[in-house]
């Protein structure tokens, strides 16, 4: 059985909250996901940065036992992504995008990851995930994220990429638009009934709703008193979500909600500090408490 | 021991929403709260209405078993609110307010109802609500709403009546609003700490978050396909919420949790149709039913 392989973005973030600024930080979507998910299972990442992508970087990657054989060192810059929240942290405002070397990105799968077990295609041009797809042995699980750039412009394309996923992953303005109506659940059965078994959509600080074709699991997010700076919490999301089914290979409805609960626990960890700084100081115990605490929060007793 | 005691609006409404329109319907805080409490409890309504109300209304607020013996009628025309909502159903724009005979309104809480087992103070003016608590006798539970108007122009007031107050509900854009800042729990710790025991923040589609001084429960709205129309969904929750606690007179956390669900399960009937066209049409067993498949939508394992 292979590993868990990721491919998306690593970039260097500058990001301005109520509660703080950095600049030129450790960001991109493959970054959260993998480092979430190397708390459950062993993780492959498929990416690419330019020469001047800082070594300490990878050392840290590497410390979480990440493999980046997939990792392409290329010459040119690192993408970068500037963003800022207002105190509604929902919403990031984007102010800068400089894609630089990820412009021309083209995932080339080696070898030894062409047999993963799970397969998690980060927010590219669908017409790449395509081309990802065609490289590897089918996995036994597919998810996706994507984003109103591409539910725009490459529609086609990425309900080719959606025929063949298991997981949608992508945030309610996303599930809307690519719906193109308001009402989630009417959006969840049209887009079930053309694709993926399983629609993921995050909602921020509202937390989570699977929907499938049995069953609808909502989650809320983790109450916190002091959220820094939301970036990366949905890819650290997908990868909790990802990260414990890929270590348990357990693909049944219980399974898959406590998934959903790991990946709300360890996007509840990201907010709490700016970059990963949370996700590098933490402990297995202390995601485990975290789950015992979001039962606590959301159980209430049936009736008898 | 008393009824559950209800003071608040009766209105007339016109409501616009993208699914249809309705002129001059039933509505109102107090008609909300006490046709969703008559489901699990006796209710008596303080409330003031018109020489024009119509007498079809009253008819139906008795079928429900409502005591309307504190429902006084005045010389002038019935509360009207004029509203729409837009495709984000989540707030309204209101179009007319014409409060009429409301305006004067001064409730006098008749000798029968000086006992409540349970008082709902619903959103008037904080002097009001002070002036109501005057005439009962403590109840074993209060609970009350209010709104920014309120917030912002009878702060001190609004804080005299929370001293006294053991849950207020509120919506997230109040509790923000009386917090002063813009993250849930920290209001919530500093709401806890200068009054109610309780806070319910509600947050429309993304469902109601309890806060007491141990702990927090957050449960989802319950997804549904067709939202015809949001007026009254808050103040049914309250009315499902309480309408269970007096039923059972049980305020254990594990009760408290149980009509926070039951009064989501009530506003999510509610929303299904215009007016209190739904809550009409409800049975008991549709309530318990819809309880249940909140059980199934919210429930996951917890780790062994």
């Amino acid at each position: 059985m292979g590993n868990l392989l990721v491919v998306g973005s690593v970039a260097l973030d500058t990001v301005k909250t109520p509660f703080g600024e950095v600049s030129e930080v450790l960001g991109g979507s493959a970054t959260y996901f993998a480092t979430a998910a190397s708390y459950f299972t062993s993780v492959d990442l498929i990416a690419v940065v330019g020469e001047d992508f800082p070594d300490q970087h990878l050392r840290f990657l590497k410390s979480r036992g990440i493999d980046l054989t997939g990792l392409e060192r290329r010459a040119g810059e690192t993408f970068r992504w500037k963003g800022e929240y207002s105190h509604q942290l929902n919403e990031a405002h984007t102010l800068d995008t400089r894609l630089n070397v990820f412009e021309t990105f083209r995932p080339k799968i080696p070898d030894q990851y062409r047999s993963p077990s799970m397969l998690f295609l980060g927010n590219i041009d669908p017409e790449l995930q395509l081309d990802v797809l065609r490289q590897v042995r089918r996995p036994i699980l597919v998810a996706c994220d994507t984003m109103n750039f591409w539910i725009e412009r490459k529609r086609e394309a990425l309900w080719r990429v959606l025929e063949q996923v298991d997981v949608l992953i992508i945030n309610d303005g996303e599930a809307r638009a690519l719906g193109g109506h308001p009402n989630l659940t009417q959006v969840a059965r049209e887009t079930l009934a053309r694709g993926p078994k399983h629609l993921v959509i995050k909602r921020g600080e509202y937390g989570v709703v699977l929907f499938n074709q049995k069953q609808t699991f909502a989650a809320p997010a983790f109450p916190l008193e002091q959220v820094q700076d939301p970036t990366g919490a949905g890819d650290t999301f997908a990868g909790g979500f990802m990260g414990y089914l890929a270590a348990t290979g357990n693909l049944s409805e219980a399974s898959i909600r406590q998934a959903v609960v790991f990946g709300s626990v360890m996007a509840s960890f990201t907010v709490e500090a700016f970059s990963l700084d949370r996700l590098r100081a933490l402990d297995y115990k202390e995601i485990e408490a975290r789950f015992r605490e979001f039962k606590r929060l959301t159980h209430f007793e049936d009736l008898s």
